[in-house]
């Protein structure tokens, strides 16, 4: 009986345990330190109060069930000895014959960790309920406030990056102020609000081409969303942003711009890029480790002459089966075989009949990538009832603008007044490798 | 034009408000510490990951809208000062006419605050949060524990209280013991789990008849529950809780034996009963104070020669109305009707097909309960949306016993580990007021 072990829960590492799943003689351990796969897609919308967390939230061993050699297992992956084939977790250590390293990537703020605190990013369903804690708390605290000034500060909302995430959130506040704002709080004037993005490149979403970047920055501006390109934030505080000699006074700021692998792979001592992505041969296995595989967005994966592979939710999906596939031949002591992608194209949406998507020469905006995007979110989200309640939710958004689901807790404050329970040096540790968020959306 | 201070946004603040709404020459500013109207009925489900918490809380603004006098501010209440008409809050004072007073219940450890640590009690939705973390990370330990004692323990859940919360928490973790953690969980054995009820008179539900109370004694041991009445909890801590002579070791212990009005009433000065609640006179005004009102868990109010009414969701509902009707006549100068209470009966429910009805003379259980049960808090439920999404749950559920929702979060750490941004001293300033939770639950 072969053991496998699989570290992260994300697509990568679901689609391994599902290629494992019922095969003689082989047994698998998924841990993840959440018991649910998070459709990161989507967490966007969690923090936009258009959907639930549980809606996009789907638990692993429901979605592994039918697979009765695979046993999912809640916790923390501290470190690895892959010579003695050993892995350490919170609740103990596991041997393994087969290792699969799928912990995905966190946010990175280049060296200024300090930032954090005042422009938080969007990972994780604690990160996106403190982002929409923040975003409601900012228009409740409009609407009480006497002050122009404060009011104007408070309803100034800044996104530091323009990739798809950054883009996503600056459309949906810019709706969110456009329809909502305006109907239900008395004391606002929706003229008040800014929105910007503040992204260092020449065009936001660089990843694609000219044509849609700039189709999609004029339905941004529709929206009253302001685009700063080839702008350098240089400073991060209470007060806002500062941006070459410009301050926005912003009461809220966002931080979708950089992402970084996991420290897993750095703190194993495996070979790893400057984003902290490990370097795998052509089979996803980590070099000079043939039983040791990785994929998603904790993987540098690179053709000859090519860039690494983007951190898309195909990509990790692709790795995570071929993954699978190559463990099995190598259990049958066949040799594995090199991953070939296959391109699935790239979307982002703006809003409300506003997207683009593009695969290879076809390039589509405004509604019909638009339906594109939602058929497609549909079909990747996990569960007949997930799917269900989020088209619900969505066609009672589109014909309503009403998102129930637009209220403020202040126990929300998960992120920056949680006291974690761990010791100091232990949650360093903890914190350099939080095994596992899955990061489908480092598409910057 | 006349302005009607409300405070609070349950049942009770709710209803005043929509009896005032579009009346000429009448303004109304509702506070609360939240955004929402909770549907506290409900909030057992939403610690048991059968609902999403924005399934059952609706945005006050969006309540109101159509009462263009009305503006809801979401902040917390300080203190009062009647004989100046003023109300202090956290984002300044305000002039009223008219004050009404609508702050709710909290827990109440009886002398015992630090047992708060080990059995979190039910009354908002980051407690509910918490008790869904701390039964969900039971099973998560429990699954991957190598030891039967610890295992054992894990699975040993205990609930202070035999009231409807008591009895709804102990019904829904016996079924997802029995339904849900055989089918999904590989390493444990259900057989392990217990589940207490610990309550202090001698039969639970005390307020049903003794028919209705054994039936659903009956319908608890069905599911694995063990009733324990007469009995006392001396000592709750991380190993368990202390009944008498026995220690019973649990890993899970919730609380839903006491609870206490907010402390604004005392604050105040105002005549207030052993339980906090303000008494109030027949035509629900503070006594002394002609234009200071309350109703719902606040208030104390008792007919000559009985007790006080019940904290029951339709009488917070009736009095909010005929507080609301009194302003009316007082600004028109009549005198102030007395308030007569129609009683609806009242109701719990144990699990899937048990429940307990009681009005007057009629008395149901089972099957017709519970259907009954589920369309009267259909019928309570605000919003069309929200009804149609608790509706697909249930029945979701219902066919299936898969909650999808069955995620836990360890940044979900609401409840022990939040680290409040007020001060100390303020911060125990806003903890005796916090204006305001609702709760239509303090049935006991």
């Amino acid at each position: 009986m072969k053991h496998v072990v699989i570290v992260g829960g994300g697509f990568a590492g679901l689609n391994v345990a599902k290629e494992l799943g019922n095969k003689k003689d082989i047994r698998v351990t998924l841990i993840d330190k959440n018991n649910f796969q998070l459709f990161q897609p989507l967490l966007y919308q969690v923090a936009m109060a258009a959907l639930n967390a549980g809606e996009i939230a789907y638990p692993l061993r429901i979605m592994l069930s039918k697979y009765k050699n695979v046993t999912v297992l809640k916790g923390v992956v501290k470190t690895v000895d892959p010579r003695n084939k050993t892995v350490y977790t919170d609740f103990g250590e596991m041997q393994y014959d087969s290792l699969v390293l799928c912990c995905g990537a966190k946010h990175h703020y280049f060296g200024h960790n300090e930032w954090e605190e005042f422009a938080p990013g969007l990972k994780t369903i604690g990160q996106a309920s403190e982002i929409r804690r923040r975003v409601m708390e900012a228009f409740e605290n409009a609407e009480r406030s006497q002050d122009v000034a404060e009011k104007r500060k408070l309803l100034t909302f800044v996104i530091v990056g323009g990739g798809p995430t950054g883009v996503e959130l600056a459309g949906s506040i810019g709706e969110m102020s456009r329809y909502y704002l305006s109907k239900y709080y008395r004391n606002i004037d929706p003229k008040l609000t800014r929105i910007f993005i503040v992204h260092s490149a020449p065009r936001i979403l660089q990843t694609f081409s000219p044509e849609l970047s700039s189709k999609a920055t004029r339905a941004l501006e529709k929206l009253g969303v302001q685009v700063w390109t080839c702008s350098l934030v240089s400073r991060i505080d209470a007060d806002g942003v500062q941006v070459g000699n410009e301050k926005i006074e912003a009461g809220t700021v966002l931080w979708a711009a950089g992402v970084r692998a996991t420290s897993i792979g750095k703190t194993i001592g495996f070979d790893t890029d400057h984003s902290g992505r490990i370097i795998v041969e052509d089979d996803l296995t980590v070099r000079g480790y043939p039983d040791v595989f990785t994929g998603g967005d904790q993987a540098h994966f690179a053709l000859p002459g090519e860039t690494s592979l983007p951190g898309l939710a195909s990509v990790a999906l692709q790795q995570g089966q071929a993954i699978g596939r190559n463990i099995l031949l190598a259990f049958q002591g066949k040799p594995k075989k090199p991953f070939k992608y296959r391109d699935k194209g790239q979307m982002a949406t703006i809003g409300k009949n506003a997207a683009i998507a593009e695969r290879g020469n076809v390039k589509l905006s405004g509604l019909s990538a638009w339906i594109i995007w939602l058929g497609v979110h549909i079909y990747y989200l996990s569960g007949v009832k997930h799917r269900l309640f989020v088209i619900l939710q969505w066609a009672w958004s589109y014909f309503t603008f009403g998102h129930a689901a637009r209220i403020v807790n202040n126990e929300w404050r998960f992120y920056t007044n949680v006291q974690e329970p761990a010791e100091p040096a232990e949650r360093e540790e903890l914190m350099a490798n939080p095994a596992c968020v899955f990061a489908a959306d480092a598409r910057q």
